[in-house]
C-alpha cells in the first residue's frame, strides 16, 4: 500500500548504504571516536559556517531532546516551548521525566511569538513569587515545527536577541532541517541557523539516514561532561561510526539538501493535487508535510489506498490528517495518489468547518 | 505593620501550643507510630464519616502534592490540572521533579471544568497517537482554589463521575480546606470529599497548625509502602507527635471549623470595606482570600502601612494583589485596615480595566 | 515503658516551648525571611567562628541530605560515603531518588579513612573508562557517625585537605552534632568544622528541637537559587519562624551545647551499668549511642521493660541493640536502667562471637 | 593498527547488510510495527522455546538496562547487582538517575551467589528498620559477565528460585550473551535462560548487529505501557526495521550462534598464544574477553602494536588489560598477536603479584 503516513517509513539513501557496506570491516573505535565521526564533524561545521561548533552524534529525536534540554538546563530551570512543540506534546513526558518542566507559550501554526516570549520572561521577572516558581532556563522551537511550518529569518533573529537579552539559549529542534532549507519559501540557511542559535540538531532519521541526528552546540558550550551525560541518558552508541559514516555521507556532495529538495518537489505536486480536487488545507505549509481536513467518510475510503497519519478530530465528523513526503518519494506516488484521489473524495468539499490550528 | 499577606503570618492556635507543652516530656515513638497520631486519624475518620480511610501526616503542602501524586500515578502517567493549580506554577517545579508531567486544563476563577475534563480525556483515548503521549493518570482540584473560589457539591460530584469512569482518581489539594467549610456559600463538607475524591489533604499549616497537611486515602488505597515513598521524598518526620498533636488538637470539639469560622467572618467584614470603599474585586471568593485590582500608586502608599501579596499585573499601572485573613485575624485588624483605606485609597477608582482571570 | 530507643522519642526542650509561645501572636513573614531565623544565623554563624557562613533552615535530616547533596552536585556526579553511611543505607534510596549515585568506601566504625578516599579518587582519575563512570563529586561524612564515634581534628583536616585537593566539597551531616562537640573525647569543635567542611548540617531534630535542621554553607557557596531547589524538593517550610524561633533559642547562651552534655553525661553513666555488668560493648562510643550485643533470650527480657533499637543480627542467636541517651534523658532512668539488666541479663556474657563492624 | 580492544570495533556481518540493503526501498511502518520486527520476535521465541515471550528491541545496552529495571522496579525498589556489575559501575550512573539504587552484593569472578543473594535477602526483610531502606526489587545478573565468566546452569536455577521465593523478577543482561551460549564450556542454552529468568536481552550490538539489543520478557509480564516508557526513556527508534531486520537475520539459520562460536574459536587460540608466552591470566575466562596482567613496560610496546582495553591498576608496575575477539576476527589477526607478543613481552613474567578479583 501507498504510504504518506510519515517521513520515515523508508530504508535508508542507497549511497549510505553504499558506504556503510565499503567501510563495513575496517575497525574503528567506539563511542564516537573514530575517523568518520570526526569527518562528518568538520563537514557540518563547513556547511555551518561555524568553526566553534561543538558536534555530538546522538540515534533519535526525543533521545536528542531529552539529553540536550536536560544537559543545558539547571535543576531548578524549565524550557519553554510552543504548546504544541514536539517536547510539549509527543515525546511522552521524556523531558519531565529529567526532571524539568516544559512552559508553554501559545502556538501559531506551530511557532511562537517573539512579543509573546518577551512578555513571559518579563511578567517572570516582575513577579515577587518567582523563587517558587520555576525558572525559565531555554528556548525550544522546532523548525520546521510540527505543522510543517517554517520561521523567517527575521523571527529567529529576533528570539535570538531576546534569549540573549535574557541569557538563556536557544536551541533548535531540526528533526526535518533538510526539509526546511529545501523550502522553496525560506531565508533561513544552516549558517543562519548556527549564528542565531546556542544549540540545534541536523535531523538525519527523517532525511536519509537509518537513524541519527546531529546535535550542533554553536560556540564551545557543550556541556561540562556531556560524553558521560549522553551515556547517563542511555544513549551513547557503542558503534559511533553507524552515525560518523551516515552523516559523512550526507554533508558530502550536499547530499542532505539535494535529497530534501526531491521531497520539497513532491509535496509542492502534492499540494497542487489536493488543490485541483478541492480539498481544505488546514494550513499553509511550505514544507514536506501536509494537513488536510476530510470528512470521515472520505477518510474511510482513502486509507484503503493510502497509509496517512491522524492529526486530530476538529468535530465528530471531520478529521484532519497529514500526508508526509520524503526524499524517497517517488514521481509516481504522486501520480497513484491522484489517482486515488480521485476514486475516493468528493467531488467539492462544502460543508468543512472553518479552521485555524 | 499590620500584615493580611498571607494566612500564615502568625504561630500556632493557642491550645496547639497548649497540648504541644502538656504532651512535651512523655516519651513517643517516631515517625508517626505515637499515641496521638492514631488518635488524630480516628477523629479525622469520625469527621470524614469514612471509617475506610488511611490517614498520614506530612509537613507541608508542596511537600505532600509531590509525594502523593508521585506515590499514585505510574511512571507514563501525569496529573491533569488547572492551568492556576498550584501543583503548575507555585511548586517550582516539583511535580516535574518526581518525573511527571502537569497537565493542564483552564481555570474558570481558579477551577476546571467537567465537560472541558471529560473532552480532554476522551480526545486523549481517541489520539492515534496517545502511546507517544503522557496519560492522564489522575485529577488534581484545589478547594478552596489559588483564587480562593468553592467547587459546589454537584460539580464535585461531576468531576469524581468522571474520573471514575476513567479508572483515575480525583485527588484535592485542601491546603486551606477550612477555609473553604466554613465557607458561607457551600455545600461542600469532609463527607462529601471523601466521599467524591481518592485522596484529598486536610492543611493544617494555614489553619492554626505551626506545620502539617493530613493525607486521606479515602478507600484503602494508599500506594503501596507509602511510609517509604514519603521517606524517599525526605518528608518523613522523626518526631511525628509533632504533626498528631496538632491534628489530634484541631479536630477535638471542632476546633478546625470553629477556627476557619473566624476567617470567614474577618474576610466578609473586610469585603465590606473593600465595598464601602468603592474597590475593583478582581473576582467573588466566598472564602479569606480576597483579590483586588488597585492602582499602582495606591498600592505604593497602601504597602506603607499594610503587608499583602503580589498576584499579578494586568497592566503597567495596575496590579492585582491578595489580602487573607485567617484564623488568627482580630476585628481590630479590620478597623486598622478600614483607618489605613480611607487614608491610601483614591475615592474611587475609575479607570482599573476590566478583568477576569 | 523506659526508652532508650533513640534521641527523639522526646518533645523538645522546655526553653523552645518557651519561646514558642512568647512569639506565638506575632505576624511573621514567611519561608525563613523572618527576624528570629536572621537571628538565629547571626548567632550561629558566631558560634562557628564562620562570618562567610550562609545559613538555611529545613525540617529534618534525610531532607537536608538529599536537598544539599543533589543542590552541591552536578548531574553526572555521585557522592562519596561510608558504606554504613545514612545516605548509603537508611534514607530509602532519597539520594538515588534525586538521581545520584552514593559511590562507598569501606567503614571503620563508621567512618571513612584519608588513605582510602585519596585511592578511590586517584584510581577513578586513572582509569581510562571513567567517562563511563560516575563522577565523584562530593565527600559525605557523618559525624558522630551512626556508630555514634567521632572523627579526630587531624582526621578532618586530612579528609578536608584530599577533598580540596581534588576541588571536591566536603559537606558533614550533624545530625546529632551537639553530642559530637560535647563528648568527653573530641577535640573537633564548630570552628574547625566549619574551617575543614564546605557544607555541613546542625542536627536540631535529635538534639532538644522539635524538629530542624541548620544547614551552613562555610564560605558563601550556597548553590545558586538554593531557596527554589529546596521548595523543588518539597522542603520549604512556610512558617519558618517555627524554625527560626528553634534555633535562635538553641543558640543562645550555649544552650545547645549545654543540653548535649547532659546526654553524654548520661550516656557515661549507662555505659559504666553496661561495664559492671560484664555487657559486650558492640564497640567503643564516645558519644551518646551505645551499641551492645545481646543474647536473644536476654534481649526479650529486656524488651518487656525498655524500648530499645534494633541494629543487626550478626548470628542467629544474637542481636546488635542500641541504646540511645538524649538531651531529656534523666539520672533516675540510669538508675531504672540498672535495676533492669539486674534483672534481666545473665550473669556474664561467655559466648559471644568477637565482633568488629 | 591490528585491534582486540572490544568486540565493538567491527561493522555488521556481511549478511546483516545485505538484507538492510535489500529491504531499503520498502515502506515500513515505524516503531516496531513492521513485518520483520513480527517476523525476528517468532524466530526468537522458538529459539528461546518461549512461546509467551514479549519482544522488544531497543538500540544499546545501558538504554536496554536503565528501561527495562525502571520498567520493572516500583518507585521504592533497588536492583541487586554484583559490585562488578555493568550497571554498577560502567554506565554512569543511569540507574540511579532513574531514581533506583543499586543494590551491591560481593562478586565472584564477575559473578553473585546464590547464598550471599539469600543472606541478603534474608537479612533485609529481618530488618527491623527496612521501612527507611531500598527494597530488593529485581536481581541483576551478566551472562557471560564483564569478566567473560559464565554462570552454570545449577547456578542460574539456584537464582531463579531465591527470586521466585521473594516473588522478585531475575533479569540478565546478555550484552555479549552469543558468546556465553557458544562458549564450550557452558550447559546454559537460550530455552534454559528464558526459563529462568523473568527477563533478559539478546546483545545484538557486539555479536554482529550495528547496534540492536532484543529485550525479552518470559512471560507476558511486560510492564504496563512498556511502549511509552520506552519513549520516555528516549529509547524508541522510529525505523525500528533496523533492530528488526537485523535480529531477523541473526536468528535466521542460527546465524547468531555459528557466528559467536566463531569468536570463541579465537579466543582459544588467543589463550594457546598467552600460555605458551607464559603469560600470567588475572582469571579463567571461557568466553571472547581475555584478562591478562602485564608489566607495565611490556603494555607499552605492545600498544604501538595492538589496541587493547585498560581493565585496572592492581599495583603501580602492573596493569589488567582486556583482549576481545569477536564474531569478525580472523586467524591472521592471531597469526598477527602471536608475532607481536613475541616482540614486545619479556620471555617470563616472574614478578607478577597473585591476583584475584
Amino acid at each position: 500500500m501507498l504510504s504518506f503516513e510519515n517521513d520515515y517509513v523508508e530504508g535508508a539513501h542507497e549511497q549510505i548504504l553504499k558506504r556503510l557496506t565499503e567501510t563495513n570491516m575496517e575497525q574503528l573505535s567506539g563511542y564516537g571516536t573514530d575517523y568518520y565521526c570526526a569527518r562528518a564533524k568538520e563537514k557540518i561545521r563547513a556547511a555551518c559556517a561555524c568553526p566553534d561548533a561543538d558536534i555530538y552524534f546522538l540515534v533519535g529525536g526525543t533521545q536528542t531532546n531529552m539529553t540536550v534540554i536536560d544537559g543545558m538546563l539547571a535543576p531548578y530551570e524549565g524550557v519553554i516551548a510552543a504548546v504544541t512543540g514536539h517536547v510539549s506534546v509527543h515525546e511522552a513526558g521524556a523531558i519531565e521525566y529529567t526532571g524539568h518542566k516544559v512552559l508553554t507559550l501559545p502556538q501559531h501554526i506551530g511557532k511562537i511569538r517573539a512579543d509573546e516570549l518577551e512578555t513571559y520572561l518579563r511578567t517572570f521577572w516582575e513577579d515577587e513569587n518567582r523563587e517558587h516558581m520555576v525558572y525559565p532556563g531555554m528556548v525550544y522551537i522546532s523548525h520546521p515545527t510540527e505543522y510543517g511550518t517554517l520561521y523567517t529569518r527575521t523571527e529567529l533573529e529576533h528570539l535570538s536577541s531576546i534569549c540573549r537579552a535574557h541569557r538563556i539559549p536557544l536551541y533548535l529542534d531540526g528533526a526535518r532541517l533538510g526539509y526546511g532549507l529545501a523550502s522553496r519559501e525560506t531565508d533561513v540557511t544552516l549558517p543562519v541557523i548556527a549564528d542565531c542559535c546556542d544549540a540545534f540538531y541536523i535531523g538525519g532519521t527523517k532525511v536519509g539516514a537509518l537513524c541519527g541526528e546531529a546535535v550542533v552546540f554553536t560556540h564551545h558550550n557543550t556541556p561540562k561532561h556531556f560524553l558521560t551525560i549522553i551515556k547517563q541518558h542511555g544513549a551513547l552508541l557503542a558503534k559511533g561510526r553507524l552515525l560518523g559514516i551516515q552523516f559523512d555521507t550526507l554533508f558530502t556532495d550536499d547530499l542532505y539538501l539535494k535529497i530534501s529538495r526531491r521531497a520539497i518537489e513532491m509535496a509542492e505536486s502534492m499540494k497542487q493535487c489536493f488543490r485541483e480536487k478541492g480539498c481544505t488545507f488546514h494550513l499553509e505549509s511550505p514544507t514536506n508535510q501536509q494537513f488536510l481536513l476530510l470528512k470521515d467518510e472520505e477518510l474511510d475510503r482513502l486509507k484503503k489506498q493510502i497509509a496517512v497519519s491522524f492529526w486530530e478530530k476538529p468535530d465528530k465528523d471531520h478529521t484532519i490528517i497529514r500526508f508526509a513526503t520524503s526524499w524517497a518519494t517517488k514521481e509516481t506516488d504522486i501520480l497513484r495518489l491522484r489517482k486515488i484521489l480521485d476514486e475516493t473524495l468528493s467531488s467539492v468539499n462544502q460543508d468543512s468547518p472553518a479552521l485555524s490550528p
